[in-house]
């Protein structure tokens, strides 16, 4: 029996782009939020769920970050990196000409700033909830109408592909996490990603726990801070570092942060990306 | 004459509020987006501009430091604190009971969720452009609304407040910054903020940046990256540290940061707020 993943739908997203590139033999199922994808992982509706983290313009996903530190137990195993390019999608027979409105998700419409207004200058931009839900819009809109979204989406929705790699700025890269009830073994390649906080803000003492990883020369992937949502100033700083968690140089790292932090969560060792 | 204060509008909203408490004397213009305000200090439109940069629930406001990086050479001369209270308006008259929708920002909505489940159940949550924004969709509609938002819209829009304090968590903060040409002289009790990046990602030399600080005891208030918008992975560090840039042993530091770091840009020094 294929494997079942949830994903943040609907069909004809980046997020289901992500899952079949991961695994295009799985039985891929939609749900409309973060918080439910995790759900649907949790209650064993499907076996994992794919979720985007970062984008290289946008930066984190926030929300995701939020459900790893806060409101799941679920691990990362694996993560998968896709190139984001933007098609611009019309009815059959629609001119590039005749579009007067254009719909998106906001984020799509503000990384095709550029295009839309040299390419389309009478089209209004207006907000949809996905990029799929944006072909919905304008394939409903009567007058002339365009959409910005995938090239699955034109498949999915008989629309037809104007202009393909519309995005302003070509280093668009998301990168999607897998979520499961377990994280992946060692493979030699692979990295941890984890979070932590202080009680106290004394100074250095981020400082003293960074040279936790830098002393055993384990090189941080990436590091930023969300708040911990008691108080203003007070943040939760989430690391990403190369190595395992079963590694013996990453174990005694962690451990040793483990002491000084007031909280450690480690969200999971999984295999690092590898452009395929 | 009244000094000129720009700040992302309309009238009504916590920004507002925000530019309101630091300069209840100055001649506040509201504008569109957080660039335009830029671009209205930029010009000499204003003197100054008002912008939120975080929130303690929701994180950093991520184009105002998008700005800060990339898009401006202003300055941060001012921060201001204030709390976020939301309160339900409706028209004169209207009761709880009767309302069948209710209008806000997302975050705001995000901010009052089980506020609306328990006490508005049948009520539908709609989306609006910003709190003020919601009060003119709560107006226009025929059938009883409400809106979420503050309480000086209230009197601004003739409403009437139903309920305030409404948001589920009461540790609710947004801090603003104010950016102006020129940072603002040292005090005795200051911050300072600033960026930088590094060419290569060699392990330890965000560790060795941060040392600059921690060996001379200079407290971290904030660490957290953004996307350098090249490259995934590649990130720029924002930094907020105790003292100004013209105090000794800060001056160090950054001399120190700049000679490791291949960019750094210092974006201002300015009294830390102190709760009145």
């Amino acid at each position: 029996m294929a494997k079942q993943i949830a994903y943040l739908g609907p069909a004809g997203t980046f997020t289901e782009a992500a899952a079949l590139r991961y695994d295009p033999e799985a039985q891929l199922i939609p749900f409309s939020s973060i918080a439910a994808v995790a759900a649907a992982v949790d209650s064993g509706i499907a076996e994992e769920g794919v979720v985007a983290i970062e984008n290289s313009l946008e930066g984190s996903v926030t929300d995701t970050l939020d459900l790893l530190i806060h409101d799941s137990n679920l691990s990362i195993r694996h993560e998968i990196v896709i190139s984001i390019e933007h098609c611009l999608l019309v009815k059959l027979g629609v001119s590039a000409q005749e579009v007067s409105v254009v719909y998106s998700h906001p984020q799509a419409l503000g990384q095709c700033r550029r295009f839309i207004e040299g390419c389309l200058p009478n089209a209004q931009a207006v907000a949809a909830l996905s990029t799929a839900a944006a072909v919905e819009d304008m394939l409903q809109n009567r007058s002339p109408a365009a959409a910005i979204a995938t090239r699955r989406a034109a498949e999915l929705y008989g629309a037809e592909i104007l202009a393909h790699g519309i995005q302003d700025n070509p280093a668009n890269h998301t990168r999607f996490v897998v979520l499961a009830r377990h994280d992946h073994p060692p493979t030699g390649r692979d990295k941890t990603s984890l979070c932590f906080a202080f009680d106290d803000d004394r100074s250095g003492i981020l400082y003293s726990v960074l040279g936790q990883f830098a002393t055993r020369n384990i090189n941080l992937a990436k590091v930023e801070s969300r708040p911990n949502k008691e108080s203003l100033g007070r943040y939760i700083f989430l690391v990403d570092i190369e190595g395992h968690r079963e590694d013996t140089h990453v174990e005694e790292a962690l451990s040793s942060v483990k002491a000084e932090a007031s909280m450690m969560k480690v969200f999971g060792s999984y295999p690092r990306y590898v452009e395929q």
